[in-house]
């Protein structure tokens, strides 16, 4: 059986991934928003440190109600626009459909179950860079991994299938069974980094070089592990060294929210920082510095939108 | 007897308290750096909202070593030059001064101390909204009472008369018993806005008006206050909300430390918030915030020094 793909935000993330499904072969349906007349004349292009490529025809489209109604539904949609789902996927799905929430934040699948209560729901994490750099032009700069893992499934064994058809089309796809530890574990760093890009208003190698900043990032992840093991999370502090390694060796970067900052977009507080906050609060842990970071980001968005 | 005066460092405060004392007749000897030309030259010119005044001729001294030795040192310095107190100051005392130090932050009279152990010294905290607008040219905008106690002072009874003239002068000054409850008051202001006003880069009214930076002002001033009773100083919560009244009723203002940071100069880290900091962890209590705060205050310190 092939599965039919519907793709609900075709940028960074959804261009990458959809671009590479579509590129091997598989039934992939894209849903843009600004982009679509040139993605309708042109196609999707992806630069990709992996080899770039370039899909002239895709199935392309503009509104959901127009797209088919699709096996494997690969949410790639900022968390900031999460409260446009309810009306967006009945259109594109069927009794069976898996809806895969590719996204970063806590809390992501329990607040698309409670507004489509009857829905199959997945998680997945992307460790990735990569950023739309054009209409309907993806850039990939580094990484690209997935880690998938169901919500609520009640057929799991279509995820299986789903992560064979990465791995066929490139993309290592890692299928595991506690989506709750891998989200805080994905956490760890985007609360770290995140934030602390923004409110000092530079990237990850000045973070790391400079004794404070660095600390500071190092206080946050342990926060974030203790919130964990609040929450009955098994994250271990080791976790947190071992982000401090990878990104003492990363190049400079600049985390998603430091662009969506840059760029005056909405930035993605509430599931990276709010819930988890507010999840690890309710399970009695105070996660103080993380609380304050968040505390800034809001001035910070306000200020923003001024 | 009539006491002589020594102002080290005649900027916002030293301008302002100092301009007073020899305007209503005392003996005053003001040091400068920058600005002696000026003062030597034109004297000493007070913008005030209590009335402007001009001093044509003052005792400018453009080095220590040719002031007389005083009865009564003000110490005006921003304390991130504290650590020249001890070559100059030996150079305008004698047997009996007493050093009073108009400064923020916790610690200073303690370092003094132990680079000068045989003086006797006071503290004061300056409740006013002052600027030095140009060479030897001072701005009196708002408040401008002081609070006085001794640290060591051997003869406390000089205090009596040095707050008398002040009173003289048209400075309220409070003298008070408790230098640490009085310095650990004023921090309570001092760590909630100066380093949000940083590191936010606003003033005090878009914080208190913002829902988010508007808690966390109080979150880090609560902490001040748990950090104060950790230390055994019997600093009451209540404070904390005081400071909020007063700080809505203000007009938008930027906090010393922000004024420093706009014209790239040195933050005064060490003794506003990295002092509290130890104090009250050596004493137990944990400041995550303000400790956050000094993390990414010196964050921003080193980028600006870059």
């Amino acid at each position: 059986m092939k599965l039919k793909y519907g793709v609900i935000g075709t940028g960074a993330l959804g261009g990458y991934y959809g671009g590479l499904l579509a590129k091997s072969g598989k039934d992939v349906h894209f849903l843009f928003n600004s982009d679509y007349q040139e993605a309708s004349r042109n196609g999707l292009k992806v630069d990709s440190v992996k080899g770039n490529f370039h899909l002239k025809n895709i199935n392309a489209y503009q509104s959901a109600k127009d797209m088919p109604a699709c096996d494997v539904v690969l949410v790639c949609l900022k968390t900031t626009v999460n409260h446009l789902l309810k009306e967006l996927l009945p259109l594109v799905l069927h009794e069976k459909s898996i809806v895969i929430l590719i996204q970063n934040g806590l809390g992501n699948e329990e607040e698309l179950e409670r507004q489509l209560p009857n829905i199959q729901i997945a998680g997945s994490l992307a460790f990735i860079c990569s950023a739309k750099i054009g209409p309907a032009h993806i850039s990939h700069n580094d990484l690209g991994r997935l880690v998938l893992a169901s919500y609520n499934a009640s057929q799991p064994e279509i995820l299986k299938k789903i992560s064979a058809d990465f791995e066929e089309s490139g993309v290592p796809c890692q299928l595991v069974d506690d989506l709750k530890l891998a989200r805080w574990q994905k956490l760890v760093w985007n609360i770290a980094y995140n934030g602390l890009a923004v409110v000092l208003n530079t990237e990850t190698d000045k973070i790391m070089k400079n004794p404070s900043a660095r600390q500071l990032a190092f206080d946050l992840m342990m926060e974030v592990v203790e919130g964990a093991n609040a929450c009955g999370v098994p994250l271990k502090a080791d976790f947190a060294f071992k982000m401090m390694e990878v990104t003492d060796v990363m190049d400079p970067y600049a985390p998603s929210m430091k662009l969506d900052f840059d760029y005056k977009r909405p930035l993605e507080i509430q599931y990276i920082y709010s819930n988890p906050v507010q999840r690890a609060a309710q399970a009695g842990y105070k996660m103080k510095k993380v609380s304050m970071l968040e505390q800034q980001l809001r001035f910070i968005q306000e200020e923003m939108n001024k």
